[in-house]
């Protein structure tokens, strides 16, 4: 069986991979769909889909699970949205989604659908790591260390810093 | 002479029907824009173009009015959209609309704008309905009876409930 | 029942007539889709979606035919088409069709596919009328009576000829 | 050297003539960039791409200024804007802007990035001058004579009043 | 009076330049609009809209002459077409073309349709100069010396030959 | 160091192992990008990318090579294409590619660009190999294993020949 995991992953963090590694003790295959794919530069959405697909991909390679990372972009036409996500991606049965809109329009293509199981939301939240990064808070415990790496390889950091400055506007 | 009626159909209602047939009394045929026909599954927009296309077909069919149901796309380019009209429309002279900017759109192309003489606007709003929709008021007795035929074939009720769950997040 | 046909109807001529009622006599409703309903202004394609949406209604009305016709757009990105199509018309189960990958994009769907049957294809063939109206020889009567109005009522035959003219290149 | 000046200019004003006189001194060729070059016909973004374009080519053509105007689409996706931009000017090696993602942007491909200096910003201001057409103050004096020419031979004030007019809403 | 003169300007050649010139002398500005922006790198649109942009400008700086350069998206759906023109452009009342498309185009919207005067065909042909570009003729007499420093500043011709190397197929 | 290496593996062919293998063998990474990934259906380009992208993967897992699959989105504008690959890729500084165009593009980019070694075109050919499946010649052998396997899942052979049936035009 083969399940579907849509996320934006700004960035990948821990929780990210605990649902995965719980996901994919449960499927055959699991395929791990980067959201909103051509989205970066913004501070909510810092990270390019490359940059995701690297940091999900040199931290899955060190565990045993069978995956495909797949950008997905966002089509302002819900829809079509599944067609478009079935097109790109191996055919699966089964979506884990929290999200109410997915979670509808998989439903009404006759999917399984299934809430994933997240953990330790306090900590492991994309928007909680964001606000780190911005304030020089230590975020790099909430990540994988290949995270860390790629945030590195790419001055993840000062871009967001960058990003965050006030706008001097000639409007 | 033809004349242009646009809007959203959220759904189509009694009031919308008013406006209708108080239009029909006044022009040759009539055509009903389906605006904003890429949107669907969400709170605002629930029901696709083709489900409010049926709304629309199936309680017009009782009266006697000429008329032609056609959706209209959203385009983000102000200046070209009454091309984009004029395209999928036939001929037409008149517009009637309540929004200022369709309004400046056609008049700066010449066309002679009406404002619609609503009917009721207290019981006959998409806005209030849609939500009696999802707090489980009643909200039939508002719409012609073939749109509650329509909501119930489509399953429209459970629809705009599940899309109001709270979203269980990932991020 | 209700069953969707698809065509380009360039212009509406009697031979899509007769398919659309013989096809009304089988199902409940019939949709009529006007595909490439983006195209227009070319000796292929001379005719808007609005001027074929009145050939199409103005001549159906004359008949005790349960219809809907719907602009269809173009998408080239044939895996997500029938989602896009589906969103547009209201549910149906069953297509005429005469095209090879319009019938297998509804196939994998497990939507009912017939041929429609064709009538004296030796006369009424859009490219045929289209040859015709060119070159003016007599084309009116391969076409509904109201279909003659129509093109009469946007010149149509002018704007074809105009449109055959030798470009005179500054390139 | 050429350098690169994106803008809204919605309307082009006196604030902005000095910003581009202050540039011209310094580089032998100025590229203006009229962005969200699509938009128009809304409070913030009142006047067409082609409306600023004359603003900005009739003031301009009053001193001894070295520049191209082009028009800049907007596009949503961060990461290929500045390859859409190079595409549609001439190369340059400076960019000035005060804002913060255009910034960001053109630094990661290795572009001088400089601020300009703005000038009176408390007069000077597109928001405040769209106020002052709206509400009927005196903002002539605030932008360059021939923009003053240029909305009057569109009608721009009007355009804009009309606009603001309260929609009578048939939703 | 406005007039409107739209080319793909592959590159911009003498031919071209006599056509502006003549023009010229009969309107108040000429807006010369660079057609299929959006194309460049193949061996019929080598130049980027930047390119002919500033080939244009170069040139046209040496003569007495009222023009707007502006670069015009191709739009793949001709109803609309016009009117994205009309956006991008100050208002314009005649058009110069040779395109039967553009001419009917713009006969339907009641513009003033007129054929420029070419000049010497049989040598300012953009066909026959991106030929001798290729071949390694000499092409330089046959453009504005302006657009021979262009062609050298972005190493043009070494661009086309490239272009023309034999795929080595890895299908 | 990570390469880029881009095709459209219709179907992903033993020819095409061969030169991942040896590519792999001179870098770090080899980063595989599914070309015209929203193509599908037609008998040039019958697979999704989701069909391409699983049988790649289901390959390449047999085999110690550190490689992305990515689809990668036709874009109709070449001068931003590279800007698009590099957006959802991770960074990387040689692209193998026998095309004269994508070369081009790189090239300007300041990318080292290396052509591919082929291996037995004669009988390892994309187009071969699809002629062969629609005439009911043996083709297994030309392709992976696992590469059967998900063509037989997908009932690929199948969706070939109903896309090569005569059409029955009701045109």
């Amino acid at each position: 069986m083969r399940a579907f995991l849509i996320g934006r992953w700004q960035p990948f963090h821990k929780g990210h991979l605990e649902i995965i590694k719980k996901i994919s003790a449960e499927v055959d295959e699991i395929i791990v769909g980067i959201g909103s794919c051509q989205k970066s530069h913004t501070l909510t959405d810092p990270f390019t889909a490359g940059e995701r697909m690297m940091m999900i991909t040199k931290t899955l390679e060190n565990y045993d699970i069978n995956y495909y990372a797949i950008p997905i972009i966002d089509i302002d036409y819900n829809a079509v949205w599944v067609s478009s996500v079935e097109s790109l991606t191996p055919p699966f049965t089964t979506i884990y989604t929290g999200n109410s809109l997915v979670r509808e329009l998989f439903s009404e293509r006759n999917y399984v659908v299934k809430k994933p199981e997240l953990y330790n939301r306090t900590d492991y939240s994309g928007t909680k790591i964001r606000k780190k990064m911005l304030e020089g808070s230590a975020w790099e415990h909430l990540v994988p260390e290949e995270v860390v790496k790629v945030i590195e390889e790419i001055d993840g950091i000062n871009r967001i810093r960058r990003l965050s400055e006030k706008d001097y506007d000639e409007e």
